[in-house]
């Protein structure tokens, strides 16, 4: 008896160093987590969206701005939605985790909009986009019992449909106008860059950060590096081959070669191989390049969609992409190719509770219902936002500080250099 | 007996283990912090100096001179006065972050004078701040047995006012003459925002980096967070409400929005919720952005400091008012409201030694001797500084890269300048 | 008996939780050195390499190019080569740090012929360095059996080497005609100093990502920051001395600062010393100013070799020096010095296999088969880039974005500002 007393000590005292232990890696883990996830968001979105010629302080100030709400209001909104536990919100690094990839999903819908709003607007979307994406959240996690670790729909999917709508509900027809400012220089392009770099090396982190510790974490992490790495080989190929004449371009560099990561946010935690993500990275590199080349321009012309960051071609489609991945990866799942893995991955299959076609199903149901929401949730939105109380940008004066932002001297132009500037052109930058 | 030397053998072994795992862990915890610290250090402070549009080469590469130096000679400092151990100093990442932080506090200093010193006036002035910081740093933490982690006091006060006394001290009546140097362009504002940006996203690792692991270190990081949010938020509304009409200075948005991050340096790690960091977060932001607006010209011309980053309205009055709020938290300190954390945060009230309210008034006079010992110091300093053999600029080339640097050729002037171009040049460029 | 059992039982629970702690332990410090070592070879190196003026979008884009391919094409090289278990290539944490060594050095080949190649000829490039990479790293540390965990044989001696002579086969004698764009402009020396600070902050991850854990990762990390704090001091003091004027060159600030990770790629993990690290990164610095200064115009008039980044300066003769200063700290080993730790860091000697001296002859033939199989191999790899298939750019069109990418229209000419700048204004500049 004794001997069982001292089995049933050690035993407790071997598994509260277990689980204090794991509580603590998990901690380590989730903090490096956040903190990635965290760069992507301030740094990543905020620099990637520089590469306009003059709207520079204003990418990556809204960007701060916005995300600076968006984590506090989504803090509290997915408090109230999912994370109530005895009548309190419990905040903690997995609720900040969570805030910063519903501030992803805000970010994603700006890029649709950037130039042609101005910060009220802005604020404005983010209250109630903020509260769509809880609502969405739950719905697909919870109620439906879909996977989305990445959030290929959840954030994605959503928040570009989000903007598009958006930005067709704001269609400026008269947006030629500012149609000289439209466009990058050299100097920004650079800048966009380090959005896109930083982007691109956090995304395995950004795919991982709240799936289950240890294998399934790595599994994601791997598979979203794989379908990165592929992705980027696809972009340039295809960025060459499109050009006329064999020269890269610079838009599908900074947003082409991102897609892999979109295209594996539901996928990346089940089982879909190296190989199976390459192939999957590839396929969204090529439909993200096409985008940007063939069907922008139709979005524009046709649907009247002013996508300024072509977040249709990085976020939509490869969303969309990523969202049918997933469905079909799942609906394959079996108990011989997941073994432990299962109860991590899909815990209603191992259960018992469904069957792996039905959790196929209740995928594709998700991607769905996500986008029901984001267009209807955008829709009305824009409506909202096309009221003429928040000090939109004229048609003349959209993808431009200016109107924003006190702004130094030009470049040099201190340094005893002198600045020609035609009386009207001033005019109206000053109005 | 064999089942309690069983008894006393798993004990030890649960004990080795949970003891080593925890050294490991506070040591994956700690190597993140050092870096996270390490970032704000080198990128921070170095391209949030880069706004001036002349000053970038210096602003980035002073900054770097500086910390390099900086950190080896606090770690020699710092373990003279407080890290001796039988005659040796212990190095580690303990002390590796004690050197970050102390170099911190010479790079506020060198935002006070930037752009007015030379190289080698800038390492003498390293040399005596770093002295007097780990002396400062002995006598709040040690001799007081004040708390201040993330050092509202003892970084943020004494770098702000150490270096607005220097600055005082060489006072330039016509500084006026490089007036038109003063200030940034369109591309060195972009750059300063890459250090604003990392600032703001590592603040929370800043202030919790050296404080108890665990719920301490959480509850440090996440006060931190959300007064940043707060204040960024306060920041951007104010800067709005102060301008003329109605627009956004990248001044502010670059300095006022880090204020946050400052004020709850030394309250962050007490019980000061949520709710209180955002207050204190949002009246730092006003203070901060009010300061710059307001009190930045009255400095300049009443009490002849030119204070050429603004740091008394980044870390000077936002780290007084931390300063305060850590006093008054202090006070406000019950077992009931800490529980077993106040072993953590305060261990003499919890050994009893000390009641809460003399808690707090050791907190403010350590605040005395931080603000006594910066000004005595950057005084004396300043007079060294002053003698004529150190290669200061002149008045007239001040905020200037040229007088240091070999400078490159203008932005484009080998690209045939204002590209014109031959039309054959052309053509054979897009061939 | 029962409490034998119970000892048993107690200790396997134990061993289990430790080793599944030093598993977890291990894969939370592991992927914090690889997050490092990434953000190093694509911020890092990416940014470093931008600059030349006109060759910001190549540099940073090729350079993400090259990364993406070469990473996977190592994972499989190296896995070939020394990975395979039971004929698969395990990938994990450990592979994709060493196949972002593998990248490093393809990169450092490409600082020497930057502007000069097509993005084909880089490829080709990359299809073969890293295959002669894979089998010099295993003749090294699986053969010789050598140390060398941050590379100053195997990724910096390689790289620079080889890179060097894939240079000297393609000498251009006419490169002169695109001399006016092999240089910098304001603002593409302040994106390169993105690229140096991140690579100097995260060097000691660098040099200790694949070392033992514990002990052993420390000093090497320790090591690495002591000697690259003296590299940059010696670095500024020296390229002031060099100057004509005293003015800093930043093209060394750049550079030579990070000379000191170099060199102590090998002996970093070894009983170097703070004060040893210091001396190694003190001459390391010196002999890389120096180089720039002195070595580089020979290299090109008389050897014919256009080292567009001075990769011989930085990498090429700081990674010969560090491959000496690890013979050396090898062959003075001894069990008093080392205690435990020598387990970790030499095994053999450990074992009693071989004499300490014979393990500083293994690291000196180590140098020599490196230097021989970069030589030969960067010879025989240049004369297939010399084929002229590949669309390398002209002698006349080199350091050139323009011929490969789609460029943006000039810095502020769409907003018809003209810089008009009077000749003595001109003047006053260049004073």
């Amino acid at each position: 008896m004794p001997a069982r007393l001292v089995i049933w000590m050690a035993d407790i005292h071997s598994k509260r160093v277990r689980e204090s232990e794991k509580a603590r890696e998990k901690d380590c883990v989730a903090q490096k987590g956040f903190q990635d996830v965290h760069v992507m968001i301030f740094i990543g979105f905020g620099f990637l969206m520089t590469f306009l010629q003059r709207y520079g302080f204003s990418s990556v100030g809204f960007n701060f701005l916005i995300a600076a709400f968006a984590l506090q209001w989504a803090t509290l909104m997915q408090g109230f939605v999912h994370g109530m536990h005895g009548g309190k919100i419990h905040v903690g690094i997995e609720s900040m985790i969570n805030a910063d990839f519903c501030t992803g999903s805000v970010l994603i819908s700006f890029g649709a909009v950037l130039g042609k709003t101005s910060p009220v607007q802005l604020l404005v979307m983010s209250v109630i986009e903020v509260t769509l994406f809880a609502v969405n959240e739950f719905i697909v996690l919870t109620v439906l019992g879909a996977k989305d670790a990445g959030g290929s729909m959840t954030i994605h999917t959503f928040g570009a449909y989000f903007g598009l709508m958006v930005a067709r509900v704001l269609y400026r027809p008269n947006l030629d106008k500012s149609k000289h400012k439209n466009c990058s220089v050299y100097h920004s392009d650079l800048f966009a860059m380090i959005g896109t770099i930083y982007l691109w090396m956090f995304w395995p982190s950004f795919n991982s950060a709240v799936t289950a510790h240890g294998d399934d974490q790595h599994r994601t992490a791997m598979n979203t590096y794989y379908s990165l790495a592929a992705c980027t080989l696809a972009t340039y190929g295809l960025s060459a081959v499109v050009a006329h004449d064999g020269k890269l371009d610079m838009v599908h560099i900074q947003n082409a070669a991102l897609a892999g990561g979109v295209a594996v946010g539901t996928a990346g935690e089940m089982m879909l191989t190296p190989f199976g993500s390459m192939i999957v990275g590839f396929l969204a590199g090529t439909i993200s390049v096409l985008g940007f080349k063939f069907l922008s321009p139709i979005l524009e012309q046709k649907l009247k969609i002013q996508d300024t960051c072509g977040v249709h071609n990085l976020h939509g489609m490869p969303g969309v992409l990523g969202a049918i991945v997933g469905a079909v990866t799942a609906a394959l799942a079996t108990k011989d190719v997941y073994g432990d893995g299962m109860a991590d991955v899909f815990p209603d299959i191992q259960s018992g509770d469904v069957e792996a076609s039905f959790q196929g199903i209740r995928q594709a149901i998700s991607l769905a219902v996500t986008l029901g929401i984001a267009l209807l949730g955008g829709l009305i939105t824009g409506f909202i936002l096309k009221l003429p109380i928040y000090g939109a940008p004229p048609d003349t004066i959209c993808f431009e500080d200016g109107i924003y932002w006190e702004l130094p001297g030009e470049e040099g132009s201190h340094e005893e250099l002198t600045t020609v500037r035609t009386p009207d052109e001033a005019e109206k930058l000053n109005a």
